[in-house]
């Protein structure tokens, strides 16, 4: 590819479901800008919010866009994640090309398109395998407040009835709009997404191939392209902000008095100072080593080091400064080619703009100022492949070369506090586990933390002393060295964010950033409402006997449907059996004396194994019918033992229907009842099936 | 009892494990004040902070304070606050007493008190059932980040590294106390509270007791009385603030930097306007209307209405506003009698102060004002049963009858908006659920609300319709009338606390609570780095086989010892045997043709509680040793069918280990991984045993 002229775009917002461009007249007005290719310094986009109805956008998410997702179950809102996720997939050429314009390599254009696309994929997975099919999810077990069972309390989640608002940093304008995305659409929130302006086209372009897409619902996502203006003075309780950017908007967005004390819900995630800490184990010639200093140029060279995740702070015993610079510069120096990241061959893009660059290098001088001296590196517009292929110093483009600083203080505290957001890190010495946990912690809270050791130890203690500081620790040794995702990439399945500096807000996770867009909220009532509220049987509540459960389909079961079995004596010689043909003679089952003289036993009992396998005998409806597999058990106790002339049944009884949304069955989990003859629990369990949507269409 | 001239006391604070008087000369000084009898008048109390040291304070619960902590487990300190329940219990009437003052009745003091000393309790029994007996808390399952499981993600919450102050509001000076110290408490901070000047005289009481009784650990606990000054100055990113109160008083803690931008991590509870919403079917007559009147009144008169989680907005079918009016004012003539709370046969107390009394009255004439109609009660001095029996109208104390309000207008802001905190509640009209949904929205977000009706659909409807607005809905029926804790009652099992005005945050909810005074950390690394950091046994990490793990008892047995069993092969005589003796006769165990047509088996496949029960056969080392019981089982999946001529053999790994503090054995989980003769897995599952500590002391 060469770079060529283009013309200048200017870039629309999508408000109220429909596509708005700003008057070429307003583009000078307040809320404008101008943006420019990394590399070259063309000007590239103009984007404008001026005249913009930022109040009409947020109505318009809690009247459409909410009405549009809250008709959708969990599973359906995660299946449509999939198809925008495959539907990106097949368009990612597009946006490989955008991406090139902002100074990303293909290596971090991958990180970002790709990156963002595979969240989709996660969170379109995870959304469907861990949430019910329902709107409602239910958080932790029923509890009884009162003596004979008629109240009970839990917990449910729903839906924060407001908008979620998605403030993104210019680094990752792709992956960072659709980690945000996924997770409020999971929740059923619209998104009102405000790239930031550097790199806003290129997110404008991803928005245009979701709304060509047509997958999702109406109003369910908006675009501003350009200054976010008054947008959080229409906001409240009801609404989710997530941000991603410096501490300085993060500051300012903060202090809204709407965030401050009007109940608007915030979330935040600043760059921070992360540590990388090497374990006194790990010195040169280990794996361990070679892995730490692979990662710390990986960290400061992908995306020119302008990640929030990159590593800052090296801390290494004070015996191997030396070793991990010269280590680090020679790798440098092997593997690292500045240049246009559309010439064949380069490895490390530009920063994002010039701006940036005078950012950092400024940075970079307090640095020095403040004690630091150049270990490797230097200030000067450093030698870089240019797009046609040609070598020679940057004379335009925002290139800069990596940089590592050591400290003859490692107290300073410049070096825990001030960020260089670029190819830069300091490499700092300790003295012991408690100094490096002090050091790294000095940082005032940090994204993540990489603690390098192949001793457990010594990792337990470093990781364990550093936890509280952070929101993510990788542990690198010579196992995971070769597959660990590094110390820079969140990964969707964990949580992206820190305390302190990092801002204090928690991202990603899994299913659990699609709770912060939810109200936690306890319910409390007899079990008949509880199971009316929640779509979930309770202990209590009503049962309906009548037609065997396991002959109706997923059409026709009703939570509640039940059956109840005869009693069936068990005998001494049933025990004997059982622990002979199954081999589990474990003296509780086999010998009186030694059984009486278990706390827990009258002497000999039946096998838990025997009362499970005699309770499947009591339930099961054996001829072939729409139950198709009994694919699991969860929460198993044994409450009253069983001895040779008691007798046992079992009580089945529908408690959570769960269709799937691709296949022709659905799971469904019984609640299991085993009492004796004197109605004393004998075991409770949930039964795990899977149980077809329509018999008759086999 | 009569009321008797006390001395004013001076209210000592507890700071760096001494007590701490301020000087009589500071008495006068900015941040004293003068604490007077509720009921009399008569001055109680002088507090003063002038002089106390409180960076002092906050250093000392960091060090002191965090390494007393940080020395036990999540078991041991629960222990310790069930040993503290107990304690206080024992010393209840001397609180009793000293409660009487603050206007409360003795059933105020039993909620206040009593509910404190509950909440201990709890936690104490649940800090030691749902957490592991250790320091690290694991959330949520690993999940694999490579494809050959050397890399893997999972969750920890660690205790955050600083100290959590409480700063409670005047209504529940025990309880309030005691539900923010437990949580806390577990989750390893130490804590300073910071009551409220009114009644602050009994909270310090209560901290006498506790201190005294000699249970908690050095720095663990200290207690401001009087202003928290500059208290926030000296808290950030590690600290943790719980504030309960007015929501002006909640607004300036917010707006302080260290808050608002420093990270300092901050919950609220504000009162609010709470609903309690009347179904259309619960009629005059219906045992639901019954129970709706009934709890209106309690909550408007129980601690003379001042909770945060009283009813002031009776929200019902437009055409009942007259009928619960009525029912309600007869329900007060007939049961509720005002005076002090020393005398005979008082049901509801005075005001807490009278600035109290004044804020109130004021209140109700704004709404008087904004256009509601006064239908019972009035604003003039009521009559009062005196200390000593007689009967007169009020002249002294902080007296006031029950008040309830209509409106000619259900839309009126000041209805939705303006808190009367004392004995007073609106009831307004509805046409149909979704306008009962926006009315009980429009107080922006409360605390708790009632849904009182017999009919599940329209407790589905009305409940689902505002759960994202609150912390806590009550669903109120015939079923539940008589068993439930009541609207204003938060539970420590539930959450207690809700969005917008009433504060944004959450408190109690169990071990919810302990995880807000955590952070949670993301950990990566290969199975036998996270093995080490958690204490649990990961899929993948090492197993060690010697000697047969059964044989160990709790003082040898370490996280990772594993037996594995020959393979066993089985027949469809096996099969059959099963099927016949268990009574389980699935078309899958006995009819080729059948199970052929089924589309996850290949045939005739084992039943999967043959696997199980073969599993422990395969695994159980029979004789009487350490392990005492397998008390339950959890996460059983099936994966791979097993037919007939397939072998199978299990793997038994000891996975977490749980010590009990006050018994002689504890729990050991084990993982158990069934494998077939070509090592695919057959079925996963934790096996759930109970194993003695050491053997030798039988």
């Amino acid at each position: 590819m060469t770079s060529t002229a283009i013309d200048v775009r200017v870039v629309p917002s999508y408000v109220r479901d429909s596509w708005w461009t700003p008057e070429r007249s307003e583009l000078s007005a307040a809320g404008s800008a101008e943006v420019r290719d990394a590399s070259t310094g063309e000007t590239l986009a103009l984007v404008s919010t001026a005249g913009l109805d930022l109040a009409a956008a947020v109505e318009h998410a809690r009247t459409v866009g909410r009405k549009g997702l809250q008709a959708l179950t969990f599973h359906q809102r995660a299946l449509k994640l999939k198809e925008l996720a495959t539907y990106l997939n097949a368009h990612r050429d597009e946006l490989y090309e955008v991406s090139a314009r902002s100074g990303a390599t293909r290596t971090d254009s991958l990180v970002d398109i790709d990156g963002g696309i595979g969240v989709l994929f996660t969170f379109g997975s995870k959304g469907r395998r861990e949430l019910p099919n329902s709107t409602v999810l239910v958080d932790g077990p029923a509890e009884s407040l009162s003596r004979d069972g008629s109240f009970l309390g839990e917990h449910i989640y729903t839906s924060l009835p407001g908008v979620a608002v998605q403030i993104n940093a210019f680094n990752f304008p792709v992956w960072g709009m659709l980690e945000k995305l996924a997770p409020a659409f999971i929740a059923g929130l619209p998104s009102i997404v405000k790239p930031a302006t550097p790199t806003g086209y290129l997110t404008a372009d991803a928005v245009k191939l979701i709304i060509d897409s047509g997958i999702l619902p109406a109003g369910s996502l908006q675009l501003i392209s350009g200054s976010a203006r008054d947008l959080l003075d229409h906001l409240d309780y009801r609404d989710y902000v997530s941000f991603t950017g410096s501490a300085s908007t993060a500051e300012l967005l903060k202090s809204h008095p709407n965030v401050a004390v009007g109940g608007v819900r915030f979330t935040c995630e600043t760059d921070s100072l992360n540590a990388a800490i090497l374990g006194p184990d790990a010195v040169s010639g280990t794996p361990e080593f070679d892995a730490f200093v692979k990662s710390l140029v990986t960290e400061i060279t992908v995306k020119a080091g302008q990640k929030c995740t990159s590593i800052r702070r090296a801390i290494v015993p004070a015996g191997l400064v030396d070793d991990v610079v010269a280590a680090a510069a020679r790798r440098i120096e092997q593997r690292v080619v500045l240049g246009d990241p559309r010439a064949e061959g380069v490895t490390m893009g530009a920063l994002a703009s010039t701006e940036q660059l005078e950012g950092v290098r400024s940075s970079v001088q307090t640095l020095l100022d403040a004690g630091a001296a150049l270990a490797y590196g230097s200030l000067d517009a450093p030698e870089v492949v240019r797009a046609d292929g040609t070598r020679g110093v940057a004379d335009s483009g925002a290139f800069m070369a990596p940089i590592l600083l050591t400290w003859a203080d490692a107290e300073a505290e410049a070096l825990h506090s001030v960020e260089a957001f670029g190819p830069v890190a300091s490499v700092i010495g300790y003295d012991d586990a408690a100094d490096a946990v002090r050091l790294a912690a000095r940082g005032g809270g940090s994204l993540v933390a990489t603690v390098c050791t192949n001793d457990p130890d010594t990792a337990r203690e470093l990781a364990l002393g550093i936890a509280a500081h952070h929101g993510r620790v990788l542990l690198l040794n010579r196992e995971d060295a070769r597959s660990s995702t590094g110390h820079g990439s969140p990964v969707p399945h964990l949580i992206h964010g820190g305390p302190g500096r990092a801002g204090g807000g928690e991202e990603l996770g899994g299913m659990r950033s699609v709770l912060h867009h939810m109200q936690r909220t306890a319910v409390q009532g007899s079990p008949n409402m509880l199971t009316a509220l929640t779509g979930v049987w309770h202990t209590g509540a009503d049962r309906n006997f009548g037609t065997h459960p396991f002959r109706k389909d997923l059409s026709e079961l009703k939570i509640g449907d039940s059956v109840r079995s005869d009693l069936r004596e068990v005998t001494l010689e049933d025990i004997t059996a059982f622990a002979n043909s199954t081999g589990d003679t474990f003296y509780a089952h086999t010998n009186q004396a030694a059984a009486e003289a278990n706390p827990f036993f009258p002497g000999i009992v039946a096998h838990g194994y025997l009362l499970l396998s005699w309770g499947a005998g009591l339930f099961v409806d054996p001829e072939p019918g729409p139950v198709l597999a009994n694919y699991g058990l969860e929460n198993l106790r044994f409450i009253t033992p069983v001895a040779a002339g008691d007798s046992i049944r079992v009580t089945l009884t529908a408690k959570k229907i769960t269709p799937r949304e691709t296949d022709e069955y659905g799971e469904v989990a019984w609640d299991a009842l085993l009492t004796n003859q004197n109605d004393d629990v004998v075991a409770t369990y949930d039964v795990l099936t899977l149980v077809e949507k329509n018999r008759s269409a086999d």
